[in-house]
């Protein structure tokens, strides 16, 4: 309960171990390539589990951090070493001009993941909203977190509460959609009406 | 130049027109129906003209303040008297359980507005993400905007911010999309995660 495993060793992946490891939670940091799991590692404090790409993950929750490019793969390739677990898209399908999404109408980069993994398996949607290097250094952001699981969807909002992140419940795994477009969003305000890449969406509760 | 035109006289276009009289706006109230028309004037501080359905109306920004299954039919029932006009999009396209957006794919409801108005009229989206009860009561929030023409988008921008709200510029019109998906959102989280109707999503300029 207690591991939560991150595939992958980007940016978001080391923005998301870092608070992890901070929250007391062991990490297992996987990659494709083992070195580059080991530097991750390295730069946690408290150190990290090196996991074995494509073995069954030590965590109940998965936290996917590959680029939406390669996500389709990446489960692939662990098939049914995914059976049970909670697996988080943070992924942004957009496209390689940053004007648009390249999923199929009508659907999101989390439910196109889902028709992937194992039945047994829950697709939660979480992350994408925020900046890496946000994440990395603001204590308090709000989150928003889409799901069809209830089970799934509690488990990583009191996750994403001990990072000390606000977790807001945006609906079933259908408003991932949604969060995706926000994710497009952000990058368009930081470029255009912000002037800054040192932003967040949160939610005021009148 | 110190007259907007408001189209409609439901909750959203008596929280717009209620804000711009009060920023010292002469309002022109127009609906299909003159006596909503007239009751939506007599409401606001200072009185309102009242315009004539499908003549030119009195402002160079006219607010499109329709549901979005009866934009298409106002735009086509004033056809040119729209000439030159810049015209604000507030629709949210949304599905009647309220689980999507009934555009088509790779569209916003904005964008398919504005193949409907003259050639030389300017669509902007804006106000799609506040709901009317918080727009009308709370006063400073955070306002998003989309649209192709930079001068049409610098004018709506300055309305904004002489309705006491802080306009950020999302980029050209393709981007409604996202705004489109946060008005879908923003109903997903009251409902959800936030238990609250009084809520507005604000940017954090970290």
């Amino acid at each position: 309960m207690n591991t939560i495993s991150i595939i992958g060793s980007g940016g978001m992946a080391a923005a998301i171990a870092g608070r992890t490891a901070k929250a007391g939670y062991t990490v297992e940091v996987i990659s494709r390539d083992p070195a580059k799991a080991q530097t991750l590692a390295d730069q946690l404090a408290g150190g990290a589990m090196i996991g074995e790409y494509g073995a069954v993950p030590a965590g109940n929750i998965v936290i996917l951090a590959v680029p939406y490019a390669s996500a389709a793969r990446v489960v692939a390739d662990y098939g049914k070493a995914l059976d049970g677990k909670i697996i988080i898209d943070i992924s942004n399908p957009i496209s390689s001009d940053v004007t648009g999404l390249v999923t199929p109408g009508g659907s999101s980069g989390a439910q196109e993941i889902a028709k992937c993994v194992p039945a047994s398996a829950h697709v939660v949607k979480a992350f994408n909203t925020l900046f890496g290097h946000v994440l990395a250094r603001t204590v308090a952001l709000d989150a928003f977190i889409a799901a069809d699981d209830p089970q799934a969807k509690a488990r990583v909002s009191t996750f994403l509460e001990r990072l000390g992140l606000r977790p807001f419940d945006v609906g079933g795994l259908q408003m991932a959609q949604t969060l995706e477009a926000l994710g497009l969003m952000l990058i368009g305000v930081a470029k255009n009406g912000a002037g800054s890449w040192n932003i967040a969406f949160n939610v005021d509760l009148g």
